[in-house]
């Protein structure tokens, strides 16, 4: 069994306790919290009561390098870079759900995020976590960097096109819908508050989302130039889900929706969490909520030369810490489905 | 590994083929639908697309029988009971999401129902299927009669106090709010159309529902008299999901919250999917959402001389689908909590 | 033109900013806000951008009596009672949105909301600002004390049978749904962060709501007797709306459906904003969506014996700033419907 | 007053009806529905109870005539077509919401909406009826062809960019986020079925939406050549508006976004319902609901040389029935805004 640890009680953290209730090679035996410290998990997370005893602990890596074989950390930016450094010299895996180590480029991470990064030296040694991208890298390492939610949806909706050079690389515009979990669970500011958000819809940080960097980081490795996208983030009345919808233009405007579907069909065909809907189906983001699968639909629209693509995922499982638990897997050499290989809850 | 089949395509049908999809000992190997013969039931159930290669075939009962060890029925009302007698005699075992077998007299279904009854013979061999009032039963049982999802949250918010017979039997109250996927699928009727029920909550047939029947019986079987109980249902703008709230006139107006909550502890401390909150917590619909989990937290009132009991289910897990699985569990002497033993998707 | 002055800015003050927007009769010139002083109305509440010029200043009682005729006090509990005597002194009418006036007994106000009176001698003078009932002195009066949202539900719901002596007054539950405005706009805590709320239903404060003894002054001063009732207000995943279900055991368990439509139908025939329903019909909370319209529906269940009653009205509107534009406009001797006799915004 | 006429009971006549209930020179005098013949008006829309007398009557061309100054037609697609001639041949105005007269060039509406335009001659006489476009040519005009939703929002979001040629044509993405009300009140069909869809996202038509040809007269029209965009509608769980997130590479990509602000505020200064939000601000498509306001807000990005363009409307008024009456009221010489300035109701 891996011995696993949970640092911050958010929504990541409490996903990766629901999904690892049933995994059959982990366990979690650490979770630590300053906000919590003393209460109950089953008192942070109602869903958990009568599945854990487990209480939140004061973060002490004495004590997660003794318990853990592999620590999550789910916390704010800036806090990973800080801490890693110890964990990987005394053997324990880290997976971070930051954005600390996802930009390789220091000066870029602190442009996008005002924080000096004080670890620039580790970053090399970390892993882009996106399995679909770096599974071979992903199953040797030591530092898992995990993808951005609004990320993994745009790179699933846009990796083949790339890998196969099918696109101009500046006509790329991503516009994803979120539900409001993603804005995480501390910060329930009058923005999150109930009735403002309800029945509203609403695009933020246009032109300047975080996310921007690390979509173009990717795109532009498997172009081998530089990309700069347009990318949109909303936040729409749902709790779970996002919804991505990506607009490219084709090199070859002649190519058709099918042309594109064989070449989504064979890049994703022995990928276990990505599934190509039929021809002329979108995604339902409700049909993936709940797991760790990404639904993907598409159409080439001859009158414009643009393919659209659009992909679902639950932002809270194939966007944070179902994919978390996917690369763990990895790591650790387990069957990389263990744990994760659910239908969504759907309706 | 048992072999399943289910009839009927409707949320009932999906939920089952979610839930027994990471079932150990349990395989779905047969699925019958008027509506959907011939298509595939990733097709039906966008959720399982990737979990399945079944498709719905026409309902032929030679073939039922041939291949399945039970067979859930998920069909309107009055099919069932033309049905069940020739699975019975062949062998297979039966569980009914209907109401054709819940309701000992046949003229008190017949008046609710307003069907006439053909079975009448096979009612006593029914054994109710709430396991925490009829596990022993259960257990060798050949026909299991599931519960209405509102019954199964009223008998469980009540349960202790008719068993320990501290209230007023006619004193009753029960206000329950359900989400619309109790409604079912295939009545899409402007009622359920989305922007009529978004962001609104009504009452409907006050004074009528056929599910008090249901309650009264069963309640009334505890007491060990007739018991008539005012219950009013509410379809709110959620998708899953029961909160029932019961209102009971102690005969002891001098108990205290703490009486009965020790009286409540004591039933269910051994029941795996029920779960007493704190004294002072009252339940959340969506901690057990996507579970067969069921929240209940409850306070005395001595000002009134009332109890008042909160109890939460997903409508279609516990209230329908779940509990089946778990009848069936208990039906073929698995362990009872197989292919359940889930948290809640939360938030 | 009436000198209209609101003094806080959550949502009744924001409310109360829409509903005049269109009064032909009252202009809003003064509004005072300590959390937003400075800041301009069109930027405190996003629908009013090109609807008015006015900015939150800081509260000044000089200002606000040179400014007004009447002020809406829209504040925590416990501020207007310190404040309401300068006014009034001044000329300046008032109507308090908050509970200060509304008990008569200040010590049964003292025991429910914990804080110590230090006006009661101011009491008597306020009138309880339901025109349902207080129509008359309302007309005359210089200082109103608008209802609690739920109990304005609660008492339109039950006031028939009140006034008509019907019920056996110790057998009324009174189960109220509401939306999460409700909770105001300044709460913003986790228990109203969208991605707790949405998608889920709960019971809070059973027993214990500080509505209670407001619903139960008014019913008792119809009934003649103390009256005691369980109220227990929950939470619903919609921003605006109060559906309530009272349930009242009937004198006389041979009356009708039809006995008591009649009743109703009596009661409030003159009634500018309460509709009766038809039989069989019960409303839906959106149907009176963003209006001071009440709708009610009832049946009699003669089972139980019981009468069960539902009322819907938006609780922003009807529950607090519509009704108290409509005591505004009988203080002051306008058309009682003035500003206010809109359909709801349904779908 | 001007005597109006509705055919056709959806959500564009029962808005219809909602918002001419307070205009102070109009009043309904007829209402026409197959479906709800001989049915109170109250009883198709529940928001109506006690503000209108009317029943749905069975059409009659030649009560209409008799009886109507102006007509609002709010069929499906190819119905106007065959009736407008007689009214217009009887001095009735009519202002028609479906697209039969929207587009200029019959064939292009033959190819996309797949019904034979058999009254192409009257084309000509119809006028486009966005006032932000056509305000003089609405004033003096017997036929309006009122816009569709979304091509609303999407002409108000790019307009000023078009009339100053400041982008290249080809380079517009246009994404719209619209609530369920606008697949209209009698599609109830399984894919808005309150469960299906509450909590899920989804895109449809990608490439195909019949919005799409209008959007491109308009702006071709505005840029003097032939326009192709990329239009991609999606249906959120919300029951009103629409957020249209526009893309647009700008022809000098040195241009800021106070420079492209600028020009945005000099078109809309004078506009009665186009509110520009201050520079950073975006809308919330709440805070326009029930209104006929139109909020926008901007970014250039000066990395990817796009302008990036927000803009919220409610899709059932300023998308439909709204600028319907907006249009009304040019036809007629009314003050433009009459019954229509009313801030959204908000939260």
């Amino acid at each position: 069994m891996v011995k696993v640890g949970i640092i911050g009680a958010s929504y990541g953290g409490g996903e990766l306790l629901r999904i690892l209730t049933n995994h059959p090679s982990a366990e979690v035996v650490y979770f630590a919290s300053e906000t919590f410290k003393g209460k109950a998990l089953s008192d942070v997370y109602p869903n958990m009561k009568g599945f854990t005893n487990l209480a939140c602990q004061e973060y002490d890596p004495r004590i997660a390098i003794e318990k853990c074989d592999v620590l999550f950390m789910a916390q704010h930016q800036g806090w990973a870079m800080s801490e890693v450094g110890k964990f990987l010299a005394a053997g324990v895996k880290i997976i971070d759900l930051s954005a600390d180590f996802r930009i390789k480029n220091p000066s870029i991470y602190e442009e996008w995020y005002k924080i000096k990064h004080t670890s620039a030296d580790i970053i090399p040694n970390a892993v882009y976590g996106l399995p679909e991208l770096y599974r071979e890298k992903i199953s040797g390492a030591n530092l898992i960097a995990n993808p951005g939610c609004y990320v993994a949806s745009a790179l699933l909706a846009l990796m083949p096109l790339f890998k196969n050079k099918l696109v101009y690389t500046d006509s790329i515009v991503i516009d994803s819908k979120s539900g409001v979990s993603g804005a995480g669970r501390s910060s329930f500011k009058l923005d999150y508050h109930f009735p403002e958000l309800n029945e509203s819809m609403k695009a933020y940080n246009i032109g300047g989302h975080r996310h921007t960097p690390e979509i173009e980081q990717e795109l532009g490795a498997l172009a081998g130039t530089e990309v700069v996208v347009s990318f949109t983030p909303h936040l729409m009345p749902v709790t779970r889900g996002i919804l991505t919808t990506a607009y490219a233009k084709l090199l070859d405007g002649s190519k058709t929706t099918s042309d594109i579907y064989e070449i989504y069909n064979d890049a994703y065909k022995d990928e276990p969490f990505v599934c190509m809907l039929k021809q002329g189906e979108y995604p339902l983001s409700k049909a993936v909520s709940g797991s760790n699968n990404c639904h993907i639909g598409l159409k080439v629209d001859n009158r414009t030369g643009r393919v659209i693509i659009s992909a679902a995922i639950d932002n809270l499982v194939k966007g944070m810490s179902g994919v978390a638990v996917q690369n763990m897997n990895l790591v650790f050499g387990l069957e990389e489905t263990s744990g994760l290989k659910q239908p969504g809850v759907y309706p």
